[in-house]
């Protein structure tokens, strides 16, 4: 087993080429076909079972070890993004308005390495790989949850992941024992008023004014409902009351995102809204339409499992720096697999070298450094097969 | 001269059918072509020096009377509105999304019939009569300044105007020796925050709060700064800020109206506005864009010339009940004219009989009684005359 | 009956005189006790027929003409205001703290030199005059409705009555023949919240900010709620949460007043607070007390009765100007009167002459120009003397 | 050194009756006289050195060990409250409206204990023990600060502290490697408006309505400004506008809180608030006073002397639980302490067994579990012992 991180070093390239064949050519959520296929081909080839259109467009293969033991999931998401890539790579989107502008390319070609790395080393295995490939993380309501609903954590023991960063420098690992990502809600409130003449308010429910106040009411549930300590953001993102400067309008739609890192304060923030619009809305007599979609839960890490990763990755050489970090009010649908199994996620550095102001994930000129794969790779392989040993 | 009933009455039918000529043929203001043509060539028929082109698409008409006077202008517009009819009338207009919704084409089939009657009695007249056929008067910044400017009132001693009023009983005429009509202005504010994630709002300058702050904050101006005593109104009518539900927007933009009864109060909003946004914006540091648009001022009619209309008024046999009426909060271009000169300008009842909630000018079903077109021309006909034969 | 207007300018040193002895001997609304006493004792002198203790400490006076006609009322208020008086008079408040800052002095001064000259003129009087001596009109509830209800107005066709005006320049009258002065209404919100801990505020309800809501929404009653023709105001005018910096109050109280000029806006006004404060303390969840008190009604003036007087006023050789007038916002309970018999209100200009800037009503520098009292006294007696003539 | 536990064990009665003494004794912030005297004679009879007055009413004692090492500070508070005390106890405080309804009598019987059980184990010391026996810890500007400027922490080379928690079980401990307690700062926001009659608000600038406004708009800055991984609070706890119902104040003056966990967003917090208050008084063109009192700083813990602390109370026999705490929003002038020197403070649960909703501290009948005095004492002594030891 010591041969491991050699092996993955051997892979490195091939890695790379696939980080780079599936950045050109990168699949909208849900919208996802050949990169599946080129999964599920690349696990063929290695002679995995492999199960497709799981749960939609997922993709889970299984490396069974020479050995009993526990069954250990990997899960890298492979969806790319509406957006036009602006980089000047060599292997830049050839999809127009799609890019791979996350790092998802670079999670998929870590875990099809970390794939190819466990199958030369599967007579040493104690137990079973399953590699969740997982489509549409991008966009609620995701991947995660139809995959899970199709059996993707059947007789799953424990489940690991990484995102790779590229505001992070390269060689760093950042781990949390606990919430890691926060729940990512989304919410429409439209205000059914009464037009009118703009010169005759006193026949109207002016729903501008409605939902104004609406937009300024909701700041109290952050500043007086909601525990200090606690963390939660309430945006509203859009207000659309679109008409002539004379014609009071009808209706007023109101649209934004909801986010907390704990599940109590969740419900606090839906209970306090609907409270909050009911009473604005009274203020003028009005009606209302309230609809709160839940999107990813909060993502909350395992302590043990997060700890035994954290060891595991101390002992990758090229791994500088490993620090717990501070939630982040983005959220993440791999929060869905920890409410099932014990498991846990974390950041791989890979800020590219020399950029000061990396751009941020989202941006058409979005980039990373391809030796983060490596590291990932190495990290998540051992992880794989210390967990085994430990629990064989 | 006690003829001139008479005289009227013998053109009713004309009158109306004019009126169903153009209501068949509408034009939308500032893209008048047919119905100046219509209007000039009425005139030229009678003799009557014509002058197109005024101001844009405005028509003026001279009556030269036998004898020396004063020159007396009457004034109708003749543009119509962007709605799709919805009557069922015989002379429904062919013009598609396009409808005399507001009475125009009464107003100029009076001015037309007062034009023709006056012509017959021109050998008594003392003085000269100057048809004022006005366009756009429903699109701000309407087509009376631009005729003023070209010279429509040169020479004007006084002015006359009347508008038919669909939800006003038929033989009822009003009128108000003081401020009949609101000034009529617009403003547009666009607020310049910072966009960024919704997750993240430390980072923005949440430009949609800002606004809505805005919105609320204008209630003061009219609660609190304007005298209770003054009549105003500020409404904002839109407001566009439109994105996904999870990235707090740069820029918002509301608009909306002000209307007053007298230009200190007119005044007055304009400058509290600006406090209250540079305020508002103030809160978050962020920057704006106000534009404030003069519309039309308030209408503000002469005491003397309305007490004189008002005595020839009883006279006209049809009339049954005069008032002196409340304003209104709706604007109207004539005031620009009684700017210049003296004059009044007075509302016809025109309520379809038998309607008892008749529908409102600017709706797709709007219906006058034709009946009423006679009563105005024979106020406007006889008012001219005797305010002629009063100043000569 | 030419001869009245010389007995009063024999009678205006003694008018003069009392209003001094008044001014020297104020009392507050309620506590009246010298001022009845002598007013009853001036009237008892003349043989009128006098009730004291009317309605509270109201005097009622009678006159009866030797002719059969009308009875006419005159009234005037006694009572005077909590203020420290800070002029130079010689005949100065000698009660700490007490002082006619608004010319009540003055009303009864002149009503009784229009008692005198009228009990002169008895022979040829067609009718009776009823003297409405009235307490407390500074302070709600008033003395006007109690007297009321105490009889006062038993009998009366007609009541006059004028208010003396310290920025209204000497030898002008103002009259409005429609609503003259406001309704006066005041009111109280107590916010029941839940206090605790500033550094908690999860756990309260915070009174302090649902009161400050409150204030901020109450205006969007008047802004948007209110026929913008119509005139209303509602001013909060004390707020009360005193507590230590760090301890949340439980609850908070605003009081403040309602002012409107016909009865459906002041309707409105309760109608809309209720709506605003039930929709504001929902949004935290919170309770609230709420007392609405109506106080004076709208003073609204009998047109015939209005101008009756403005004709009479015509004939006053002092008099050099007569004018309509706007309404004023402030309340009077004379308004309760003309709820029950017809008449009028109206202005006289008492302006001391000099004073470019003259102390407002409610000033502890007040004044007024004492041939004022002249003047008022002749409208009112020759108005009660010519409308028992019209009307005998 | 293995008897220090016995030691303690047999004063266990002493520090008792000591808590009683006290307890029945209270005396103000800033106010105590008897207190010091009491402590500074309880160390005399030790023999140990002793300041009194030390920056104020604070005491320093006093202890050499035997053998050279690092110099322990141990500090104990020892002021009372403003509450009238409503239990039961038999040593009730004697002093009308005076209470120890926080601990602090039990915070300093368990350091005169700790001070008499280290004296007898003097000859194993290997360094100085310094008592700081604080005044005035409940009222800003506490006496902390002024006791450090008297030179109490001279020489100190870390300090050692506990609360003791009446509403956190008997025998558990709780810690924080980091920020403990927040910052605690007030403030104080005077609107300088212009009063005025309520019936003509357009006369004023509503002082009123623009502190409301403040109120209301202060909740953007929690909501929106600050980081939500960071916590903060801004309460306003005082609103005092009081005046008649008709009278608009010309000024209104709030007072409030801000907690934070971190010096940058109490700087934020400062500077963002100053900028509403600009912001919202422009509304109105209105003038402001705006005083903002820094108090006590972050407690924030370090995390060494953290650790090692917890590692000693882990060998104290009754200690049954411990476990890291989330931070309390409540402030402590301990913080000051911990700004000049390494240390930490804790908290010893005192939860009265039985109990199950202890009165919480302030309340006129909270109360302590005295047993908790001899687990503070002994945490407190063994680790000045130990650290002396290590660090010799």
């Amino acid at each position: 087993m010591e041969e491991l991180f050699k092996t993955i070093e051997g892979l490195n390239e091939e890695i790379i080429e696939i980080r780079r064949h599936l950045h050109k050519h990168p699949e909208l959520s849900f919208e996802e076909v050949e990169t599946p296929k080129f999964i599920a081909s690349f696990h063929e080839k290695l002679g995995h079972e492999v199960k497709t259109g799981v749960g939609g467009n997922g993709v889970v293969a299984y490396l069974k070890g020479s050995h009993d033991g526990p069954t250990v999931a990997l899960r890298a998401d492979f969806d790319a993004l509406p957006i036009q890539e602006e980089t000047e790579l060599d292997f830049k989107s050839v999809n127009d308005g799609v890019m791979h502008a996350c790092g998802h390319d670079g999670h998929t070609a870590t875990l099809l390495g970390v794939a190819k790395a466990l199958n030369k080393h599967k007579d040493e295995l104690h137990g079973t790989v399953v590699f969740i490939h997982q489509h549409a993380e991008e966009l609620p309501p995701g991947g995660a949850r139809p995959m899970i609903e199709d059996g993707a954590l059947e007789g799953v023991d424990v489940i690991f992941g990484t995102h790779l960063q590229a505001q992070m420098p390269l060689y760093e690992i950042n781990y949390r024992t606990d919430a890691l990502q926060a729940s990512s809600d989304s919410f429409e409130v439209t205000i059914l008023g009464r037009g009118g003449h703009g010169a005759y308010p006193q026949d109207t429910k002016d729903s501008i004014l409605i939902a104004s106040q609406l937009v300024s009411n909701f700041q109290q549930i952050v500043s007086r409902r909601v525990n200090p300590l606690q963390s939660a953001v309430l945006s509203v993102c859009s207000f659309e009351a679109i008409g002539p400067y004379n014609v009071i309008a009808n209706t007023a739609k109101i649209k934004g995102t909801v986010r907390t890192l704990n599940e109590e304060t969740r419900a606090l923030m839906e209970e306090e809204m609907l409270r909050v619009i009911e009473g604005t809305c009274h203020l003028s007599g009005a009606d209302f339409e309230f609809n709160y979609e839940r999107g990813y839960p909060v993502l909350i890490n395992h302590e043990d499992e997060t700890n035994f990763l954290v060891d595991v990755a101390k002992t990758v050489p090229e791994v500088k720096e490993i620090n717990e970090t501070e939630p982040i009010m983005g959220g993440e649908d791999y929060s869905y697999y920890l409410q099932e199994v014990k498991g846990t996620y974390f950041f791989t550095g890979a800020q590219v070298e020399g950029s000061e102001e990396p751009y941020p994930h989202h941006h058409p000129k979005f980039d990373i450094d391809e030796r983060a794969l490596g590291v990932a790779a190495k990290i998540l392989a051992k992880t794989t097969v210390e967990y085994m040993n430990k629990n064989k």
